[in-house]
């Protein structure tokens, strides 16, 4: 009659197994007769929520405003910036048929919606009075990847924030980047306790249409980088293409200075992935659903005060929490609410309620402490906030373990080996982009720091040996 | 150099263009080069989140929690429920294609997501410990129908929530009509100010594999019906073309029974259609992004003295308001938020700085009225819920003025000549319906009143004559 609520049967080092088995037992995704798409099940699904909803609250402070553009976009929209239809049309999902009827063009099911939005940019935007146009929209895309897919990580749909404004001028659309990138910043920080390696992408690696790409790059348990949150700053290349122009305050006509950003469902993967162990699930307190599980150890004879004691619990802890009354036994609930990562349990049996007293236990470090009603809230809270600061800075430990520098490519081929992430020197030849990825089997640039040494003129890029041109974050990627 | 703000150059009468005119220059939404589908502007978004909110948080009280399942649904598993794929096939959009490879099997675009999710339903439950299972999704769905569009009331793509439930019971499964219903008819009576008319779909016009619907309908100002949000009891017509099977307390296998409820951005044309003037918008307050606007009447002579004063006003004012300093004339910005709908002007000129007094105008009915600073924040908010209360009102004046009786096919005929609602006898022979839609050309059954008279035997259907079933309310629909 018991569900399976066996732990995970592998170890987080074999990871692709230990992450599948995670997202399915810890009810957080589910595979569906769609290749390559999963169901968000309601428990990551309500993570999604509260991450968008602490972005969205930022953004709209801001001054972005949201809004809802069709997922449909004719082929011949979607063409018309060159680089950008290269970059998507190979992931492009196409509608051809509506009802049994065969319809004149094409539709792609938008992969991103720059296209279809900054049609409607240049019939809105007329004089500088209109600018800087700030849009947002939270939606679904589709990009057709033909890698294994990976809950979370690597899907064919999925969901995410796509932001897109207008600026009169380089200059105040430039100084959107530290503003965007912070707040995201500062939501994997602060919610998903996750560290990030902030950074440029290079001119192989930037998003198809920028004039440069910023990424948050995050380290996973297998050594791999997956890029977190974006933000590109595409210059006047789609007002171009898209003609999207304004008279300035001299009556002249100009083009808009135009940039992009999201954030996606992805970083559900990433977050899963960096915090979780071999008992299953680990999630921040700031953002689990659940804080508190309570367990009473019940015993016949002791029932009635057993359940007398654990209202008077209650009123001690916070509105998220659950009592598992069920009829399992105490090692079955502890291993089930673990492997769901609820962050703190409280224990409650016959000598708990004559001494007035609970059993707290931290899903992070398995820590047990004994605690007195009196103080559970307080401590409640103050444990929550410990879990919240631990998962950081055990997260971080985990960049910089994984993180070292390399001066030859010989360094660096050993790094990649060791499943590490290489700080190493290149040029911006992207024929070497090309050569890295070939000799090392995969691995790219992932980003380049904003903080450089002062002085280059010693670092000779790792593939071709001339000048360096930066110190570059190097690794296999998702 | 100022913008189109002229007012909508149509009278309410002549419908379809006054309501094309108040979507465009009310800036609620534009057209795209998708045929069928509109970009939903930040103003009629921001309604559209307001409504989401409300309904959700009722929606999460009541234990339904929300998930995201994948949008694309391959062909055989939408075919599994007969009636199902017949109502919904020659509305689908179907990929065929992703990138340059032609799909093995077509993939729908989700019209809705009964299948998909009872796919996943059918694995995931097992016993009755698994029930109640309650789900719902936000998100868009396509339905390329081939009627001509209109913004918001017939789009082929839309924002929705479907919930998708499932009980051990049939008794248990019709309990949650009275609950869904009623969380549906309080957002709209509450915050869209919209007087609905509930009733039972009847058998030609239930949902495609229901076993009965439920509807709020509406009535526009062209006289035309609108279905709002629906309740949909399945019975287990889908248990069993999915297999949705659970194990009873007595380990009996049984079909579940099932539900399914919706509200989309539909309301918003309703809500625009209903309450708006030729003036423009008119929007509850409770669901404007603004609820006032300050328009000072410069002087250049006693300008900082106004700007003074505007402060000092703002400090007895909402938060959501908006200060018009720009250089146009008074004339031109009372227009212009007139036309978008803002429910209160403050009106600030050299007299009120004199006598510390504002000029109050509403939106609905342009009552001027002069307040002292003093009572501002009291009649403020008294004026907001007054203009609330006035606009549910109104309409449910609008919706009483076009309901007439009919006992006969006469009377019924002039009443949709007159553009009314009939409310008249009726056999539950599907025939009478058929032949309802072609001697009125189009009028059908909008749905059937829950209140019935206690003895329908006097009552003669309309069409053939024979003895009655219902009251049946009829009229033409969108």
């Amino acid at each position: 009659m018991e569900k399976d609520t066996k732990g995970i049967t592998a170890e987080k080092d074999e990871f692709g197994e230990w992450f599948s088995q995670l997202m399915l037992k810890a009810d957080l995704a589910d595979y569906t007769a769609v290749s390559g798409a999963i169901v968000f099940k309601p428990r990551s699904y309500a993570i999604w929520e509260k991450i968008k909803a602490e972005v969205d609250a930022r953004f709209k402070k801001a001054g972005i405003k949201n809004c809802y553009f069709p997922m449909f976009i004719p082929e011949s929209v979607l063409a018309k910036e060159v680089e950008h239809i290269e970059g998507f049309a190979p992931e492009v999902a196409w509608v051809t048929h509506a009802g049994n009827k065969k319809l004149n063009e094409r539709l792609a099911v938008r992969p991103t919606s720059e296209t279809i939005m900054y049609e409607s940019f240049s019939k809105w935007i007329r004089s500088w009075r209109d600018l800087p146009l700030r849009l947002n929209q939270w939606n679904n895309v589709v990009r057709w990847e033909f890698k294994h897919p990976v809950p979370f990580l690597r899907t064919r749909e999925f969901l995410w924030n796509e932001g897109h404004t207008a600026f009169a001028s380089e200059q105040e659309a430039l100084g959107e980047e530290n503003e965007i990138i912070g707040i995201y910043k500062e939501v994997c920080e602060k919610l998903l306790a996750l560290p990030s390696l902030p950074g440029r992408k290079s001119e192989k690696e930037k998003f198809a249409g920028a004039v440069f790409s910023t990424s948050l790059e995050f380290v996973l348990p297998n050594g791999k980088a997956v890029q977190g949150p974006d933000f590109h700053h595409d210059g006047q290349n789609f007002a171009k293409a898209y003609n999207i122009t304004f008279l300035n305050k001299n009556g002249e006509k100009e083009y808009v200075w135009q940039n992009t950003f999201a954030i996606s469902t992805r970083m559900l993967g990433v977050m899963f992935a960096i915090h979780s162990d071999e008992k299953g699930l680990i999630i921040p307190p700031a953002l689990s659903p659940e804080k508190v599980v309570v367990v009473p150890i019940l015993f016949e004879s002791k029932r009635k005060e057993i359940e007398e004691f654990v209202r008077k619990v209650e009123k001690h802890l916070p509105e998220e929490r659950v009592v598992d009354w069920r009829e399992h036994k105490p090692g079955f609930k502890f291993n089930e609410w673990e492997l769901k990562g609820i962050p703190l349990r409280v224990e409650v049996g016959p000598k708990e309620v004559e001494q007035e007293q609970v059993v707290l236990v931290r899903r992070d470090t398995h820590e047990r402490k004994i605690v007195n009603l009196s103080k559970l809230a307080k401590e409640v809270n103050r444990t929550l906030d410990d879990i919240q600061r631990n998962l950081f800075a055990r997260a971080q430990k985990l960049v910089d373990h994984s993180l070292v520098e390399a001066e030859s490519f010989a360094d660096l081929e050993r790094a990649i080996k060791e499943k590490k992430i290489a700080l190493a020197p290149m040029c911006k030849n992207r024929e070497c982009e090309d050569e890295l990825k070939f000799k090392t089997s995969g691995a790219k640039v992932l980003n380049i720091p904003f903080e450089q040494p002062k002085n280059l003129s010693s670092k000779k890029c790792v593939i071709c040996k001339s000048q360096a041109d930066y110190l570059a974050r190097v690794g296999k990627s998702y």
